[in-house]
């Protein structure tokens, strides 16, 4: 797979891809991710990337002219299954989402900055709108990261141990179980007794109950949706 | 304020807390962002920080004594108003959420690795379990960046326009409206004429209608709560 990123902050995307699984997954092959800096392909002597918004208000609008042709540049290279847009009114990144990701050979995310891109770019350009959650941050860097590592570390061989991410939260549908390592007992605090038992059947069943307990509890929303998923698997 | 953030990978939040506008929060001392590297708080010769979960199964668990001891050493030197452990089954992060962690003076973040964190860590210390969405990345440093990013532009002064922030989607319930700059015509795709109007009040209620419109569309959820709020605030 490959991700090709445009930025105007390239300089953050630096930590992120160089270091821990994506580092690894890069240099086993697995995952390229190439950052595009926006600025080059700026208007004029200034390089300018953003204007003041038509109708007015607070807050700049970046311009369709570089990364129109930024976008075409790359897309000369090669085809593109997605041109991402991280914008908080895009569609909910889920796990769903990011497995359904992690299959496709070439992605490319734009990020936006200020108020967000010119509108006319998203009609044109952008075939998926992504929202990593209900909220406002600076810039799509940040949100293109959590993407590109959601979708990454599912890609086989990335993980050292591939059930790893298969026992992770949502991939069944319902929270993880609560972990534990030694000691056994700290400052009174200690390990449940069926997880030091050794009789594996009980220690699944515990961590069975424990996730439906969790969910129900915390995530009342997938917690429902995981029952009737469930029921409708029983019927004949 | 000030965000400690306790990680094992302190070289992923370089780039995020060195750049842009939290750079800038932290040169007009609006902010202070303290990245700590828990490897040094390890246990013996390996400075171990993780081990095999109780019960079985794959993925490491990070330990209770280095976390514990660096979160009580941080704790002598002052007051936190919340410990933050960063994890998908955690509450669902949003805007709501971050204006009232912008409200506070210190916070601690707790990020966490493989199958994450000892429970007795999370009954014990841990204030406020933050979850960014429902996915699974590799660890709590990015989601901690986020979180940072979202609360810390919402200190006044942080961003150049303050009004800024208060037209941002979420804010008011709703998505924001589409934006636009120039050109007013790009290869025949052009800027809707009313922004071009000089008419103020049109604009305003273009940009509402448009603001309504796309939250029923991309996000009935939103809109319901919003027609509701709105209906409340409308009786005698």
């Amino acid at each position: 797979m490959r991700i090709d990123i445009i930025t105007v902050h390239p300089e953050l995307l630096s930590g992120p891809f160089s270091h821990s699984i994506l580092k690894r997954a890069q240099e086993r092959g697995l995952a390229q991710v190439v950052v595009h800096d926006l600025r080059p392909w700026g208007l004029g002597r200034h390089q300018q990337v953003d204007d003041y918004q038509y109708g007015g208000g607070a807050g700049m609008v970046m311009m369709i002219e570089p990364i129109y042709n930024v976008v075409q540049h790359l897309k000369e290279e090669r085809h593109y299954d997605e041109i991402i847009y991280m914008t908080p009114d895009g569609k909910r990144f889920d796990q769903p989402m990011a497995n359904r990701l992690s299959l496709q050979e070439n992605l490319m995310m734009i990020c936006g900055h200020y108020k967000g891109i010119d509108q006319r770019l998203r009609d044109m350009l952008v075939t998926l709108e992504i929202s990593i959650g209900d909220y406002v941050i600076s810039g799509g860097e940040l949100a293109a990261a959590v993407v590109a590592d959601a979708v990454i570390r599912l890609i086989p061989g990335v993980l050292n141990d591939e059930t790893s991410a298969l026992t992770d939260t949502f991939q069944d549908g319902l929270l993880a179980p609560p972990v534990y390592t030694r000691p056994p007992d700290f400052m009174g605090w200690k390990v449940p007794d069926v997880l030091l038992s050794g009789h594996q059947a009980k220690i699944e069943q515990w961590r069975l109950d424990q996730s439906l307990q969790r969910t129900k509890e915390r995530r009342p929303d997938l917690y429902k949706k995981f029952i009737e998923n469930d029921h409708a698997n029983q019927k004949p």
